[in-house]
C-alpha cells in the first residue's frame, strides 16, 4: 500500500471513489456507506441502498459524477478528535462508518475527514486538491454486485459498485478491450467449449472432474515434468491422500492450518485422519524411514500429489480456487554445502519450463528475513546468513530479474516467488521455492555425513508449474485454447473429400497415426468437408488432413494447420516425420514462428 | 461350499479338525470350543484355553491326534431336536457353541451332532467313517494364532490352531517346500529389501508409501496400460477423491456399501463428503454431464483412480489388503450391438497383458444368472438372454478355458473373472469383467441412437491388472524380485574396474544413458569392484557394466546379467541399441529364454 499511495493514479481512483458517494448520496438519498477504496483499474464503493439497486441507474451515477467534476469542488482535509468524528457520523445516520471508527478509536485521539462539497468521508488520503484535477474522459462505472460487510456472511449484505480510471483515455479503452478478448479466452469458458473439464453439484464445490481432452492436458505436462526431471535426478514417490493426525501434529499443519482442511475422518476406534492439504510431510516420513548416509544427498522426491484444502465456496473460482487439486511438488534434501547448487538447477528447471512455453513476462521476488525483527523467524543466524548469501548468489548468476524483499520471509526460511503478469495484466504469484530449515528438525530427519557424524539436511520445497489446475488455466487464455501439437488432446483430423470415396484412406493413414501413440481421427460423418473443416477450426485442432484421389494415388496428404489457409501437399512419410519431431521436441506449433515446422 | 463337501480330501480335513479338537480336551481338560471348519490346504480349530496356549505343545498335540486315529473310532452322525442339543452343550459348559445353537434354533427342529470317541460336536458333516481312514503321514500341525469369537473384536479372544493336510505325503512335503520359498519372496520382504514400498505408523493402517523404487513399477505399469489402451480407443479422465454424499445415493453405495466406506466428512454446514471406494459413479457423471449421439459409442473411459476402503484393521496384509489403492478402471457405454465386440476386446486386453507378463496358470470363470430364482436378479430377460449369450460367444471363440457358474452373478448383470494361482497355489480372482445394465437406468444415462430415440446404454465395468497394490505384489512374488529391464528400478549399474582410472568413463556412459532416460547409476564409491558386483546381485539389478581399460580404449563394456556368469563384451552403442529394443518392446529378459536378447 505504502508505495501505491505516492502514485498519481491511485489518488485520483481513491478521490473517484468519494466522487462517486457524493453522486449516489445526491441521486439515492438517504444511502448509506460503506467502504470506498481505490484498487487495480480503478475504484469501488460499498452502498446501504434504502431500494434495491438497479445496474440501468448506472449511467445516472456517472453522469452526475462529472456533474460533480464540473463543479470543481475542493477535496479538503481535516483532523478531528474521535469522539467528534463517531458523534458526526452516528448524526448522518451512518451506523456502519461510526461501528468501524469506535473500533479505530483506541489507535490514537484523531482522525482525517476528507470534504468535497456537500460530501465527507473519513479517510487517511491523499486526495487530489479539487475534483476537476480529474480528466472526465478516463473512468467509467463498470458493474454492481453483492458484498458483504466487511466481508461478513453474517452482516449486512451492500451493494459494491465498482469503477474503471485509468492515466488516459486511450489506456482505459485499451484496459476494456483487453478484458473483452479475455472473456472470449477465458479458461472457464474454453474449458466448456473444448471439453476440458467439468464441474458437477453431484460430486461438490470446487472439485473439477477433468475430461478426456483436459485429461490430456494434464498427462502430457506430466510426461514433461518426468521426463526432464528423471534427467536432473528427481527420484518420484507416491503416498497416500490421508494420514493420521499424527503426522500433521509433527508438521505444524495442525492446529494453525486446520482451517483450510477437511474435517477429520474418526475410525478405528478414536483415530482421526485427514486428507492431505499438502504433500511436504509424506515426504519426510519417507526420508525419515531408514538411516541416510550423506552419499545419497541430495535427495530429490516428487510426487504429483492429489491435495484438499478446505477454501470457503464463495472464493471458489473455475480451476483458479478449487478445494481438490494436484501438483507436481518435490522436496529436495541436502547439505548446507550442496544448497546453492541444488537452488540453481530448481530456478534453472523453472526458466527451463518458461522457455518452454513461451513464459516472457516474469519476474522473481526473493523474500528474506528482517534482520532487526528476528522474534519472527527460526532462530538460527547461521542457516539465515548461509542460505540467503547462497540465494543471492544464484539469483545474481541467473540473470533474471529480481527484486529483494526485506522481513518476508516464511517463519522457516527464505523463499523465492515466480512472478508472472496473466492475460489481463494482474501480477500473480506462477510458484514458491521455499528454503526450510525448521522442518527437518521437527521430523528429527538426519544423514550421517562423511565426517561420521550426525546432521541435520535441508530442505527445499518447489512445484515449478504450481498446481494442474492453475497453471493449465493460465495456459490455456494464454494460448486462447489453440495447444501445440504435442500438448493437443486431438493432434490430428483427418478429412477425405468423399467418404464413400477415400474414407477407407482416411481410416487407414489413422489406423497408422493411432498405432504410433499419436491421438488422430478420421472423420466420416455425413457432414460436407467443408462443414467438418469448420468444425475442426472452432475445436482448435492443430492439424488437418484433407485426402482425396490425388492423396491416395502418391500415399501424400494436404495439410491445413488451425488458424491459416495456405495448405501444403507433402508425402504421408514426411509428415509422420515433421508430427513425431514436434512431438519429441515438444515444438510450439502454436506460435507464429513455428507454424509449419520442417522434418 | 457344495462341491467341495463331495471332496474326499475336504471331509478328511474336516475330520482332522474334529480329531485335533479331541486331542486338545484329553490333554488340556476344561479347554472349550468354537468353530473348527476344513480350509485349503487343510483344518483349524478355535479353542478357549483355561491358561495361554504354549505352541510348544503343538507336537504334544499331533503325537495324540495320531494316538486317536490308532484307536480307530468310528464317526457317528445323529440328528437330535435343537432343545436337547443346545441343552447338551450348556451342560458341558460350552458356552461359545450353544449360544451360536440358539441363533440356529429357529432355521429348522433338529440338528446333526457327530461323534467320535469321547468326543462330541455339533456339525453338517461328511465325515470319514473311521478314524483310521485317515493316512497319518499326510498332515502336520502348523501354527496357533489369535482369533476372536466370530472374528468380532468385542468378543472373546481364541487360540486357533491351524493343520495341514493333502492326499499324500508327497503333497504334503511339496507343499511345505513351496511355501518356505516362498516366503523368502513374500513381497512384504521383497518390498523391504528392494525398497519398493513402505508402510508408517504415522501414517496409517494400510496406507502404504510408495518408495522411488516402486514408484517405477507403478509407473511403467501405467505408461504400458495407457499405451496399449490408446491404442485400443480408451480415453483417461481424472476424477476428484472426495464426493458428496449425494452420488453414492444415487449409485447406492449409500446406504448399503457404508460399512466399507471412510466415515464422512461434513462441511459447508450439513453437506456430508465421502472419499471414493470405485470409480464408477464418477464416469457416470462424465457420461451424463452433456447429451451423448450413437455417434460417440463405444465410449471408453478410464482412470488411474485412488480408491480408499475402510477394511477392519485386522485384514490387513501387506499390499494384499490395503485401505487405500490405485486401480486403472475403465467403464465402457455401448449399445447392446456393441457388447460382444466390446467385451471380446476387453478379453483380448486382459490375454496380451498375460501373456507379456507370462501368467499361464489362469482361467474364466463365467457367472450367469440365475434362471429359475430371477428374483435375485435385475427384471429385464432381454438383457440376461442378449448379454449371456454375448459373452458366451466371446467365451467360445477365445479359447481360454472358462467354467461357467449359475446363480454367481451381480444383481445388475454377469460378469467374467481371471482366476490365477499364485506362488503357493492358491486361487485368486485377479480381476473382475462385470457387465452391468442397472446403473445406466440409475443414473438417466441415455443416448440418441441413429434412429433419433432415446436408448440407454450398457456398461461394462473392467480392470485388468486389478489395483498396483495387489498386482505389483503378485509381480514381485512371481519374479523374485527380478524384474525384466523395462520395468526395473534401476535399470544399468556401471562398476569401474577401478574408480580413480575409469571413474570418468563410466560417468560418461551414465550420462548418455541418463539423457536417454534409462535408470542408471555409475557406483564409485570406494569398495571393490567385485563387493559393488555381489550388492548388486542382491539388489537384483537386471544389467551390470564393468569398464576398465580395455572397454575405455575401444568405448565398449562388459555386460552381465543378473543370475548368470557368463558375461559379454559388446560396443556400447550395441548395448545402447539392445537396451534400447528391450525397452521399446517390453522384453520379459528375466525369464531364461530372454536372458540376452540380440540387437
Amino acid at each position: 500500500m505504502e508505495e501505491k499511495e505516492h502514485d498519481p493514479l491511485y489518488t485520483r481512483r481513491h478521490s473517484l471513489a468519494h466522487v462517486m458517494a457524493a453522486a449516489v448520496r445526491r441521486l439515492f438519498p438517504g444511502t448509506k456507506l460503506g467502504f470506498g477504496p481505490a484498487i487495480d483499474n480503478g475504484f469501488y464503493y460499498d452502498f446501504q441502498f434504502a431500494e434495491p439497486f438497479d445496474a440501468e441507474r448506472l449511467p445516472d451515477i456517472e453522469a452526475e459524477m462529472r456533474r460533480i467534476i464540473a463543479e470543481k469542488q475542493d477535496f479538503v482535509r481535516r483532523e478531528v478528535p474521535f469522539a467528534e468524528a463517531v458523534k458526526f457520523f452516528e448524526d448522518e445516520g451512518e451506523a456502519l462508518k461510526a461501528e468501524y471508527m469506535r473500533e479505530l478509536a483506541d489507535k490514537g485521539e484523531s482522525i482525517s475527514l476528507y470534504d468535497n462539497g456537500e460530501f465527507t468521508d473519513m479517510c487517511a488520503g491523499p486526495h487530489v486538491d479539487n475534483t476537476s484535477r480529474i480528466p472526465v474522459d478516463c473512468f467509467c462505472l463498470d458493474y454492481s454486485s453483492g458484498a458483504y460487510w466487511r466481508g461478513d456472511q453474517s452482516r449486512e449484505m451492500l451493494t459494491r459498485i465498482y469503477g474503471l480510471a485509468f492515466g488516459s483515455k486511450k489506456e482505459l479503452k485499451e484496459f476494456i478491450r483487453a478484458r473483452e478478448e479475455a472473456k472470449k479466452y477465458d479458461h472457464r469458458k474454453l474449458g466448456k467449449d473444448l471439453e476440458l473439464f467439468t464441474m458437477s453439484e453431484k460430486v461438490g464445490l470446487g472439485l473439477p472432474l477433468w475430461l478426456p481432452n483436459g485429461t490430456v492436458l494434464r498427462e502430457e505436462l506430466e510426461k514433461l515434468a518426468k521426463e526432464w526431471e528423471q534427467r536432473d535426478g528427481y527420484k518420484r514417490v507416491v503416498t497416500p491422500v490421508i494420514t493420521n493426525e499424527q503426522l500433521f501434529y509433527t508438521s505444524g499443519h495442525l492446529p494453525y492450518y486446520a482451517d483450510s482442511m477437511y474435517p477429520p475422518m474418526n475410525i478405528d476406534e478414536g483415530q482421526n485422519y485427514y486428507l492431505k492439504p499438502m504433500n511436504c510431510p509424506f515426504h519426510h516420513v519417507i526420508f525419515g524411514s531408514r538411516p541416510r548416509s550423506y552419499r545419497e544427498l541430495p535427495l530429490r522426491l516428487a510426487e504429483y500429489g492429489n491435495v484438499y484444502r478446505y477454501e470457503a465456496s464463495g472464493t471458489l473460482a473455475g480451476l483458479l480456487r478449487v478445494r481438490g487439486m494436484c501438483m507436481n511438488d518435490a522436496h529436495i534434501y541436502c547439505s548446507p554445502e550442496q544448497l546453492e547448487n541444488e537452488f540453481r538447477s530448481v530456478i534453472m528447471l523453472h526458466k527451463r519450463y518458461y522457455e518452454l512455453f513461451r513464459i516472457e513476462n516474469y519476474w522473481l521476488r526473493l523474500s528474506l528475513h528482517d534482520e532487526i525483527n528476528t522474534k519472527k523467524y527460526v532462530n538460527n543466524p547461521e542457516a539465515w546468513k548461509q542460505s540467503e548469501d547462497a540465494i543471492r548468489r544464484v539469483m545474481k548468476d541467473i540473470g533474471i530479474a529480481c527484486e529483494e524483499v526485506a522481513g518476508e520471509a516464511a517463519f522457516y526460511g527464505p523463499k523465492v516467488d515466480f512472478q508472472i503478469r496473466n492475460v489481463v495484466g494482474r501480477e500473480e504469484t506462477a510458484s514458491t521455492n521455499q528454503l526450510d530449515f525448521a522442518v527437518p528438525e521437527r521430523f528429527n530427519l538426519t544423514y550421517t555425513g562423511s565426517d561420521g557424524e550426525v546432521h541435520t539436511p535441508y530442505c527445499i520445497h518447489r512445484a515449478p508449474l504450481g498446481t494442474h489446475e492453475r497453471f493449465l488455466a493460465f495456459l490455456m487464455e494464454r494460448f486462447k485454447g489453440v495447444f501445440p501439437t504435442w500438448m493437443s488432446p486431438l493432434q490430428v483430423l483427418i478429412v477425405p473429400v468423399s467418404v464413400e470415396r477415400f474414407g477407407a484412406y482416411a481410416e487407414k493413414l489413422a489406423a497408422e497415426l493411432n498405432d504410433r501413440l499419436f491421438r488422430v481421427e478420421a472423420d466420416l460423418g455425413p457432414e460436407s468437408m467443408n462443414k467438418k473443416i469448420r468444425t475442426a477450426a472452432t475445436n482448435k485442432i492443430p492439424n488437418i488432413l484433407v485426402v482425396g484421389g490425388k492423396e491416395e494415388e502418391t500415399q501424400s496428404v494436404t495439410w491445413r494447420r488451425h488458424g491459416h489457409q495456405e495448405q501444403r501437399s507433402l508425402p504421408f512419410a514426411e509428415f509422420l516425420a515433421i508430427l513425431e519431431k514436434m512431438r519429441q521436441q515438444r515444438v510450439m506449433d502454436n506460435f507464429e514462428d513455428t507454424i509449419l515446422p520442417e522434418a
